[in-house]
């Protein structure tokens, strides 16, 4: 395979983007913890007192049925679900600690749990942007291009969903065609649209075509990282419980985010929240267990605030960082995989996009977060996936996966003889020992400008999004598609083919 | 006095700029750590070898003697000075952990050491910019307009030194001009120009006139903080010799701050470097014990790395966060206060400016810097003090204290009974547990803008760049300056005539 894409990576290699080897990203560092564990057993116990006596609406009868089963205390008549906290715990210990996603491409596997941490694409906005069409509705064709650049960035470890919505296609199987895009598009492993039976089906009829495996081999070697938001406060929708029923029995991951902003679906207090969103991050993992003992399931963590003079939903906020690393205190106090995510409430890709970023994606690392979604593209409170922003973030994640790589302390490192060699007033650029390793030694970014200001703007003063614009542009040049298996290509088309016929008759 | 300001108090709240009020940082949380104990015990012992057996090469004879008479070992005609590990051990030892600069406000006084967290301004760069005029030399004017936004900004706690050159002024006595500006414009600590006796003793005698004292009390409750690089590889040169004597005899603080870049003046590995770095600084400081015991005294890392291609430094680099943290653990070793800096090689204000100084400044905070130098303005390695990126870092700061805040975990903040009014799916936003506290309970930003697009883009697409400059302005035309006793003002006035005669004839 290797071999016959020879002429393309000599290319990339000589003119390309020069970027990060694809590389797991393992976390060696202590995580920054915000709460004493006092704290921590406080908000537990409020949130199973909430899950106790108050109690989560499930608007879906097969999952009260499902939870009724298992000993929940079901009301029919207010479709309130009611929980002994042993219930829950149990349950929530039956997920696994860790767990590994199938790709295509076996080096693309991904590892969800442990110190590991996994990046993923921005998924779910409406709009698409970039500095050459501004903002606007996406196509399927620019959804393609997204998907294209998510698989050329090697930092980017998996497609998050789909970057937003190509609109010229039919909004009943559209996912359909996302679903192929990303099965022949990317080798990396991607997420589907979870909300529903029918898109929840559909990704894992196409995840079993692509990977040429049946549901059972699909159960073992779970492929799709669905994500599950419940409706803070304390509902979960029809959709949901579908996608999380049909995810589950296949085996697929599910990640159970409520979608808890402080001052409108949460308390004005991060405490509040916290327990809020804890409540129903457990009760969701614990419904993954009921479904299926076993399945790969991760705690979710959206807890974000609003602008309490406009309502306006923030993000990237200092609230936001404590809550990413509070979050992931609550996660591993069940040993549950952990995500959080990249985000920023800024209208545009500018100084504000980045520090915001920059304060999510910090607050995910610090935490121990194993599965960072959103991790680049994502702007305008997740409205908009922007082309720049993608780089930009790319960039930004190149740098922390640099961060967590050990400072090595050794006699060659601590280097005594080259200091002495060099001596008082001297310069170590000659030196034998920075010779021998001046071509690995530091971080070489991929969109960073180091020249002095003369030698860049005699170059024409070319800033960080426009210099993003470029990159963008030579990784879709520079793309080739990863081969598939004709007859696998074939069996997604006729696959998509029936179905849309299908949903559009019915 | 805050009477006779009661007109522009009011205006500020009314029309001006929303910003945090003045606050002690205090980092609550553990610091990071990236070395193991047994690699800071390594590291220590390479940099005590260092001074052991190659040494520091002292320019200044009187510093060589003062080396000499505390039992250094000196070679005159080499100038080198080796030191026995016992001798700065216990020179280093009497450097008090934690002190007081004190302002001519006594609100404004800054604590260094312990868990504090004090945020300079930009200080030592050649050029001026901003959006309108863009990069040029400035002039003392706009060196005075810079100063006034230093006061302006409450997060900005002590000033950094002058944060360009004032090229209309002459260069021997510029730097009274400067003092003059700080000590009129400003009524927080600010960083004299430490380089050589002449500047230095300035410094100290005006620091007296505005604070109205002598010396002795001075030495008793000091002012300033004189920041002293020492010339990485080994090399201590005369005018840092001399302001370090200066300052220490004064009892002023001194951070010694080697300037090593890894890869030019430092071995191309991070332990090297911060080898060389820990013998420097540890040298600088027992130097500071030696020359009056107990100077406060400030261990300063400024360990980065070049781009190996070029040569040209880099900054908010992976490394320069990973040096960051394991400076700060060589300074904890020995109960030194900690200085760090906010840094971006970014020859603009832009995406990257940002994200390099994030680096920057979650390696400060995180590794319990307590002095972060260039907290604010810094571009483009430090050749250039921009307006723009001092608003920018303005609100980078004022996010980092909101995070430093702890969480509040009780039964009111937990908010059990609110969650149950509410109820599922239900919206917190009017909701008495939220009005009671919906003014102060989330950070509301100075820059930031979190209204959503359609809203942004009527009221003119204004990016974050533009707004930080009517940001600074509104600043300034909001400014008044501190009231200063006439009397002093004068005193003020006649030092510097005085000392520009002299100066200028001589």
């Amino acid at each position: 395979m290797a071999r016959r894409r020879g002429r393309g990576r000599k290319r990339r290699s000589e003119g390309g983007v020069r970027q990060l080897p694809w590389r797991e990203v393992v976390n060696p560092y202590a995580p920054m913890e915000v709460l004493s564990d006092d704290q921590v057993e406080a908000i537990q116990r409020a949130s199973l007192r909430l899950l106790q006596e108050i109690g989560i609406r499930v608007l879906q009868g097969e999952a009260r049925s499902l939870l009724r089963g298992a000993g929940a205390d079901v009301d029919e008549a207010s479709q309130m679900v009611r929980f002994d906290p042993v219930l829950i715990e149990e349950k929530v210990a039956l997920a696994p600690p860790e767990f590994t996603l199938h790709a295509r491409n076996p080096d693309r596997h991904v590892k969800i749990g442990g110190r590991n941490i996994v990046f993923t694409a921005v998924g779910g906005p409406a709009f698409a942007s970039d500095l050459d069409r501004g903002r606007r509705t996406g196509t399927y064709e620019e959804q393609c291009d997204y998907l294209r650049l998510v698989q050329s960035l090697n930092i980017v470890h998996q497609e998050g969903g789909g970057p937003f919505e190509a609109m010229d296609l039919h909004p009943e199987t559209r996912h359909l065609d996302l679903y192929l895009a990303q099965a022949r598009l990317l080798d990396k492993t991607w997420q589907p649209q979870a909300l529903g039976r029918e898109r929840a089906d559909d990704a894992i009829e196409m995840a079993c075509i692509g990977l040429g495996v049946d549901r059972a081999e699909l159960k073992r070697r779970p492929a799709l990282q669905s994500i599950i938001n419940t409706n803070t406060p304390l509902q979960f929708d029809i959709p949901m419980a579908e996608g999380t029923i049909a995810m589950a029995r296949a085996g697929q991951s599910v990640c159970v985010t409520p979608f808890s902003l402080a001052g409108a679906m949460g308390p004005a207090t991060l405490a509040g929240t916290l327990t809020l969103q804890n409540a129903e991050a457990l009760m969701g993992i614990a419904f993954t267990q009921i479904v299926s003992p076993g399945t790969p399931s991760v705690y979710g963590a959206f807890t974000s605030n609003v602008d309490m003079r406009s309502g306006s939903p923030a993000f990237g906020t200092p609230e936001y960082t404590k809550a990413a690393h509070a979050s992931g205190q609550l996660a591993r106090r069940h040993n549950l995989p952990f995500r959080s995510s990249n985000t920023t409430a800024s209208p545009t890709v500018d100084e504000q996009a980045v520090y915001e970023s920059s304060m999510s994606l910090w607050g995910a690392v610090m935490a121990h977060t194993n599965l960072v979604v959103h991790a680049a593209g994502w702007i305008e409170g997740g409205l908009t996936g922007s082309f720049e922003k993608l780089v930009i973030d790319a960039e930004m994640l190149q740098m922390m996966a640099e961060y967590l790589r050990p400072i090595e302390v050794n006699e060659d490192t601590l280097a005594f003889e080259a200091i002495e060699d060099v001596g008082p007033g001297g310069h170590f650029f000659g030196s034998p020992h920075t010779m021998e390793r001046y071509e690995t030694a530091f971080y070489s970014p991929m969109l960073s400008d180091w020249r002095n200001y003369e030698t860049w703007e005699e170059a024409g003063s070319v800033a960080t999004l426009a210099r993003a614009n470029g990159i963008w542009k030579q990784l879709l040049q520079d793309y080739e598609q990863p081969p598939l298996d004709p007859a696998v290509d074939e069996e997604l088309c006729a696959y998509v083919a029936k179905r849309k016929e299908e949903l559009l008759l019915s």
